[in-house]
């Protein structure tokens, strides 16, 4: 991996910053931050702006560009990929280390007096602004918005915005038509006397609308906006997309069923000045919703008296529980995905002696295994595939540079997933085709233990997930080790593999509550630097949970794991096991044989079905 | 219980509201939190000034009075209190529960336009002046600071402000002098660049000065305020208390060491005039320290620009580590009062089949038996001595009217606690004296499994105490069953039994890291509703663990228990114990039984002895 070279670039970027083409007064500061004007996690490559100055492509982190210097911030997981894409003229932050200065710090240490820091109001979500904002005029500088990106102005072969063809989905997968998740939306409103929502999030849109796209690789969404009203629905798309003849006839664009439930397009990019006019309609006591990570540049449109900005919006929440009907879709992808991945590990015990099996050509086998599933999409997120050393790099994906052989004598990880028309999976698996030595089976079962103490666990109505972490710990923290990621995350049903607000992680305290129908990963992990990497991870649904009493008629909830695949026994010190652990290991592997068998041998699987009938067997 | 007849006195305070000696303009609403001008959880009873006006006397709660409303807020544990000492006049506003409003939606709802709130600003505090005084002006009315206190100006009995006497304590019992504990703070303040910090907690200013006084029941704290320079120490207390030669000595008000050690002393009053004085003196970039849960009042003398606003001092951090000196004291106060515990129990089980000890009685004879224990100063808070379904009321204190007699057929629960002048205690048990149930019994071990899984605990350096909370829990939600308040609190050194910044609850996620000095209790329950209590408390102690690896060196965590009482063998169903769990609970024992048993010996207390031996016999 050789840096990028940004001499040129920086220089470009500092002449954008002093140029009066893009701004009325030279700035002394411009912030490049790393989503999209939709805060996205996964971002199209056109906005990789981020990347393109600096030559880091991970999936979080902010560059600042001033007159003398450039730094970029970042996380624990990207300080060695960062420190190697980069060149000398980038200082690399390290976040979560005491020495390093947060952004506001660092810029007030070395602003001259009265500066000015520029930034995308698009690409900037209002919180953030906020916040960045106050510190900034603390010290005697100002946070300026710069309509014209700075980026883009130097960036020649730039890609262009993509606009895929649009997916319908119909009640089969959805359970809900979008008139009635419209509906349920204007009835949430309505309680809280709101009279529009500007939906910025992609994922919300899609779900609201029962739409998929193909803008960005891995989540299935498309670009758009949508404000809503109590008779009004607006939605920002480009108009080329609309005139497929099943997008028009999904949307009912030409015969609407009731009037409160026409949908009026307007071309994405005028979602501003279509807000602006919608503002300017408002009555004085009139309120809107806009989600606190929306953009600055949408959220300032909004006067300050009728904007209500809320952490997380009523489509984020009512897209995370599922209804019956995504429940069930989403089981049928967890069958087809273990049938790939039982097909996979069947696969590797045949090919890995001959030696010639490496990260990527696994990475590649699955998803052409995935891929002869029906329904089957694409992947849901870069397969991690990694042997070895490569196993303790959390977000390892491997590279022709990197990409090393297994073989019978390390450790090897796979965390993948698929997007299927019915769902969206993410598993983990870490196995040995050899012989695990006695500390590499250790930790796997402390691992496991985490594992089973959140998937069993029991908890009332109402609890937080943040709550249920230190379960995943408890045994790693008993032998002195631990892993530094949360534990689950929401998964959308076909959408985003990582979805809000329900999670699993210490970090997370702005969580919503369980409730039944959510569903999140469940993925405890342990690292050993330079050696293995290890991760357990199902994707679990929460259920109601049959309890001997029931305090308060609170009721009380547990998970059901949906992702199907044996978790391998060779890895486990059964000793290390209790009796309940060691139950819990037979029934999910009873589980598996019986649910995922019987679509192995419904599909002709044999070798498979042999593999996972072999790698069921109960322990004693 | 009564409620008091409120009629009088509302008139008589709608009266003040529109009196312009009071205010420059009738204000419409007048608010009266329930805390001091240091915002102590305990309060002295010329304090008392929202159960003056209401009648209400938890120890939380807000008292809001209209031209035709008086509303009182409060929370689960005093409902039914609260509704028994108010009279119709009052609305109880029930906290926590979906329908009550906030204060400021309550607000909202009720005034006129442009109304005008009033309230003392010195006994709100800075962060909740900030939160309501928002909340009103967006919707068009605002907060007032009304100088005089208008409850005072009806109070007519009003208790004057007390100034008792005040105790040095010298390095036996601090380990630190006040002069090292200045000094350090200092270097603190040189770290963050700051020139000023105003000390408002009652705690920190007896923690800092090694001085002790009885100004409030329970809390060994006096009236004063600090103010630390760089080279400058202001003390604001009544002066006839610094007439005692032995304050003066100590303080070294005649003839100090060094010049940046000298003491000035003012009045008490003078506290916000002398504040003044040292802001229009500062320099500009100078910084000045304030907690933001200080008073209103001298939290705006502080100008914007100089003020750092801290959600913790210093001061609250250092206290919370405790030394080696404190730890030993700790020990030793834990110790004595662990003699009085035994020796309590050992008489009860002979007196209670008499059929004449009452909740009241006990509470009586555990103070006797406790003041006979050297350096006995008083009790940490108000004993919770219940029987049956009084143990269900969390926060019990048996009255006249509800006093009930122990008896061999009902649960018993006693949770008290002592201030000693080398430490403060706080210990809850739950026994039977005659044959408990099967299910008391099962909740009992629950209960117990859930302290026995906090105080076994080994976690990383650095972990906050409230991802530990679920630990707790575990065994309770597995049967359906919770309890609703957090597990654990900060533990002074003969100082407030309740203190931050650490502690162990679902609720708190601004707690500090737990690190090894701190002291916190482990209390786990369970209620049945008109039935029974059941609490497990110890005051355990943060202390380095061993464990067989270190992951990245972080070191790890666990609880020494300094409380030293048997846990009755009599309620645990020993089958639901893991075998570790009986483990614990034996070696918990052999501890009791061997620290206790030899001061028992030492102080010739034979009957509690021979109780001690019988209730530490090994589980199997």
């Amino acid at each position: 991996m050789s840096p990028k070279i940004t001499v040129e670039l920086l220089r470009q970027l500092r002449q954008a910053m002093k140029n009066s083409k893009y701004i009325t007064e030279p700035i002394q500061a411009y912030i490049i931050p790393s989503g999209d004007a939709h805060q996205s996690e996964y971002i199209a490559p056109c906005d990789c702006r981020r990347e393109f100055i600096c030559g880091f492509n991970g999936s979080a982190g902010t560059a600042i560009v001033t007159e003398q210097h450039a730094a970029l911030w970042t996380d624990g997981r990207y300080f060695l990929q960062a420190s190697q894409q980069m060149d000398n003229n980038w200082t690399l932050m390290k976040m979560g280390l005491k020495e390093t200065p947060s952004q506001e710090d660092w810029l007030v240490s070395i602003l001259p007096e009265n500066s000015k820091v520029g930034v995308d109001p698009w690409i900037i979500a209002a919180d953030q602004w906020k916040s960045m904002s106050k510190a900034l005029s603390s010290a005697g500088h100002s946070l300026v918005a710069v309509q014209d990106n700075l980026i883009d102005t130097i960036w020649e072969d730039r890609p262009a915005p993509p606009s895929t063809k649009l997916i319908t989905l119909g009640l089969k997968y959805t359970g809900l038509t979008w008139q009635d998740k419209v509906t349920a939306l204007r009835g949430k409103m309505a309680e809280r006397k709101i009279s529009w929502f500007v939906v910025t999030a992609l994922d919300e849109i899609a779900w609201l609308f029962n739409l998929r796209g193909s803008d960005i690789e891995y989540n299935p969404v498309f670009f758009a906006y949508a404000i809503i009203g109590i008779s009004n629905i607006k939605l920002f798309v480009d108009s080329k997309r609309l005139l497929d003849p099943a997008v028009q006839e999904h949307l009912e664009l030409d015969s609407p069923s009731k009037p409160e439930l026409t949908i009026q397009c307007f071309p994405y990019e005028s979602v501003y000045t279509e807000l602006q006019a919608v503002c300017a309609a408002l009555a004085p006591k009139e309120k809107m919703w806009i989600c606190d990570k929306a953009s600055c540049a949408l959220t300032q449109v909004i006067p300050k008296s009728h904007r209500s900005a809320i952490p997380y919006t009523p489509l984020c929440l009512a897209k995370a529980v599922k209804n019956p009907t995504e429940i069930q879709a989403m089981k049928m992808a967890h069958i087809k995905d273990a049938v790939a991945l039982c097909e996979l590990f069947a696969w590797l015990e045949k090919e890995i002696p001959k030696g010639m099996v490496t990260e990527i050509s696994v990475a590649d086998k699955a998803e052409e295994l995935r891929s002869q599933q029906r329904d089957f999409v694409g992947l849901s997120f870069p397969t991690i595939s990694s042997v070895g050393p490569n196993g303790a790099i959390i977000h390892y994906r491997p590279l022709p540079e990197t990409n090393r052989t297994l073989s019978l004598n390390e450790v090897y990880l796979i965390d993948s997933g698929a997007q299927y028309l019915d769902g969206t999976t993410d598993v983990t698996r870490t196995v040995h085709f050899g012989t695990p030595t006695d500390y590499e089976k250790e930790c796997f079962t402390y691992v496991l233990k985490g594992h089973i103490a959140v998937s069993a666990a029991v908890f009332p109505n109402g609890t937080k997930g943040h709550l249920l972490d230190s379960f995943a710990r408890a045994a790693l923290w008993d032998s002195g080790l631990d892993y530094l990621h949360g534990t689950g995350h929401g998964v959308g049903c076909f959408l985003n593999v990582h979805e809000g607000p329900c999670g699993i992680s210490y970090k997370t305290f702005a969580d919503e509550p369980l409730e039944a129908g959510m569903i999140v990963s469940d993925e405890p992990g342990y690292y050993e630097d330079g050696s293995f990497g290890i991760r357990i991870e199902n994707v679990v649904l929460v259920i109601p949970a049959k309890t001997k009493y029931n305090y308060r008629n609170r009721g009380s909830l547990t998970f059901e794991p949906l992702t199907l695949v044996p978790i391998q026994l060779k890895m486990i010190n059964t000793d290390l096991l209790t009796q309940k652990e060691r139950d819990w290991v037979n029934d999910y592997h009873k589980t598996c044989r019986e649910t995922i068998g019987a679509e192995l041998e419904r599909q002709g699987r044999k070798a498979a079905l042999d593999w996972l009938i072999r790698e069921t067997q109960p322990i004693v």
